[in-house]
């Protein structure tokens, strides 16, 4: 792993430093290679697929796994999608003329290494390293052992692009072995690598949490709710409810607790909890929620701690917004969570409160996305405070350093 | 600690939403009390200082870990100084409306709970607590054994005012032993403690890293470097080199290393060296340097990779540019580094190549300082480059979140 990480080093040199049209170009001729060796790679995928059906892994595994021509077609458009970005490198973030006459400027930069640890999905591949050669960052990625095939056929393609442009192949490279080891080295080698960006399960991220000696943006559980205030319109409630969580049950931003204020829940729940229901949604209520509807299950203990990541929700009456704050802050994972109100000063209680990288005022959970907020692409939502918090697109790939320029300036 | 924790991340609730005034009224009484309690803070630090003296520590030690009235004044400045800081807590930072219509709002919050560990100085007390105030944030404190009566008496005045501005003082919080165990359960302690700012020896910070679970603001070495370009005006060079070495040899802003381009060494290094040496600079210096001057002592091999924090200056003859700043990228430590030149595209290739948190064109690397950036007040320079990079003031112990606000959006 050593060598790897020192090319990667000696690849983040030059992309640091490499014009905004050279990296497009790359991009686009990646996203080109990816298309033209779209056979080679749908043969690779075929090879981890047949690997993988005979270790009895879930069908939703399988289909994450799995590639297909509009997959690849999606791989590739999503690399042309970031070469039409704006290059985040080299943004003036500040500028300070100071009495002295030193002007200083802090200037956004690349991160250097980032290495990308994820799962089962191929195109991860693709989406990460387009993400970090146009923020000017070399990339060490690691894919799940079961998306080895794909991956090293995926790679071979970038590398092509890479090539034709005249930037070192080094800038993406990808663990040559599907050996578990390889992942504790990687973990271990802050000399080379400045940030661990985990994608997967909270097992895997937890587990790279453990071992890291490297920071990390991690994207913990998604536990978000959406909480409806005495003071919510009942039509945008039902509205939002069920979309924030059944337009797609399988995204960290899908709701997975609905807090319900005790006014409200004769008037508003009961139609609320007959979308869910009619939508093939499992309702798991409290005491309150149980009598309303024959329909909903008792909860468990876990259920307002267990981020379902499928058509399941978990619903509690609560006493008021105070409540339902308390109720995020003990439960909550920092990610995302909303409020349903017409009442504008509690609408701000709840904004300023609720101490999560995103919340939300009369919309749904599932916004929580970087092409939602305009990012154009994102690796993630990372869940930590620092550096990036929410999305993590190509701004967050950055970081900056300060120029100062004088005119022999001596500090006295 | 787990009670510190949990009392530090109530408090920080707490503080994330006191009004500017508040935390500033809190500020002032902090600084009043210090004051009002001198004779009890000397009287604490004398009997750390009669316990310092029984351990055969070093004067440079003793000097650091001394306090007296004009030291105490200066601490209670320092808090007055924050106090007339602009709050860093609520700045909007980005405001997107989106097609749909939802306003999206990045707005910077406090991070939460800050750990702070230093060594001997008792004012690092006063500050830190200072600047975690302002940002909105508890902090716990854990200052070297040696300090431990001082900082134990700063604290209680601190509290005093704390509890003046009706703040809990639980803000504020010290280790209440000198246990070392103490810091290795507070390096664990995640759940409570969202950054760790290790203020001291590279030893204390490596000591830190190595074992913390939670992200640092870490400080490496400042192996600074000054590089007299071979179109460097002779007498800018004279007065800034003997300004980046000489005039605090002490701070980590200090020219470690000068690096001299071999075109001008018998033009501008003869006077450089003369200047070094009449301020009573030690000079060691490559084959080429020794041979200009017989004061000048060979260098060693780890002399360019030591930080000496002392009127002794590493001098190497490069060739040209290329060559200083990969001389910067093996031996740097990311910190400072500086180019002496009238050229400047020489300049800019500097500024873009060395990737350290400050490059400064034409200046002393003494600037490297938060006040001298127009910060107000720092708790140290970040050579990390996640979130804080640089002079870590007001600004950088705040993190940020997204405030979305809608009128029933759903997403598509």
């Amino acid at each position: 792993m050593i060598p790897i990480g020192k090319a990667a080093r000696a690849a983040a040199y030059i992309l640091a430093l490499a014009p905004t049209d050279v990296k497009n170009t790359a991009l686009r001729w990646m996203a080109e290679a990816i298309q033209q060796h779209s056979a080679e790679i749908l043969s690779a995928n075929k090879k981890d697929m047949e690997l993988a059906q005979q270790k009895n892994l879930t069908a939703a595994f399988l289909d994450r796994l799995a590639l297909n021509k509009d997959r690849i077609a999606a791989m590739a458009q999503g690399l042309i999608t970031v070469a039409d970005l704006p290059d985040p490198v080299g943004r003036i973030l500040a500028a300070i003329k100071r009495p002295n006459g030193l002007q200083i400027t802090r200037i956004s930069v690349p991160i250097g290494v980032i290495g990308v640890i994820y799962e089962s999905r191929p195109n991860v591949t693709a989406d990460a390293a387009g993400l970090c050669l146009k923020s000017g960052n070399a990339v060490i990625l690691r894919g799940g052992s079961e998306s080895f095939y794909s991956a090293t056929a995926i790679v071979a393609a970038l590398h092509e692009g890479l090539h034709k442009a005249q930037l070192p192949t080094t800038a993406v490279q990808m663990v040559p072995t599907a050996d578990r080891s390889a992942v504790s080295e990687m973990l271990k080698m802050d000399q080379y690598i400045d940030v661990i960006i985990p994608r997967g399960s909270q097992q895997l991220v937890d587990h790279i949490a453990a071992e890291s000696r490297i920071p990390l943006f991690k994207h913990l559980a998604g536990m978000c709710h959406t909480y409806i205030h005495h003071a919510a319109d009942k039509e945008m409630a039902r509205k939002i409810v069920l979309n924030a969580k059944m337009r797609r049950t399988g995204i960290c931003g899908a709701t997975e607790v609905l807090l319900v204020d005790q006014a409200v829940v004769q008037s508003h729940l009961p139609a609320i909890i007959n979308d869910l229901i009619q939508a093939g949604c499992e309702i798991r209520g409290d005491e309150q929620t149980v009598k309303l509807d024959q329909r909903v299950k008792a909860t468990n203990t876990k259920d307002y701690d267990t981020e379902f990541l499928d058509a399941i929700i978990a619903v509690k009456v609560v006493k008021d917004i105070a409540v339902a704050i308390e109720h995020i802050a003990q439960h909550g994972t920092q990610h995302t969570d909303a409020i349903i109100t017409e009442d504008n000063k509690a609408a701000e209680k709840f904004l300023q409160e609720v101490d999560s990288a995103i919340v939300i005022h009369n919309a749904s959970t599932q916004f929580a996305d970087g092409g939602e907020f305009g990012m154009g692409a994102e690796i993630g939502i990372a869940t930590g405070k620092l550096h990036a918090r929410g999305p993590v697109g190509l701004e967050q790939l950055t970081t900056f350093k300060y120029r100062v320029q004088g005119n022999g300036q001596v500090r006295g």
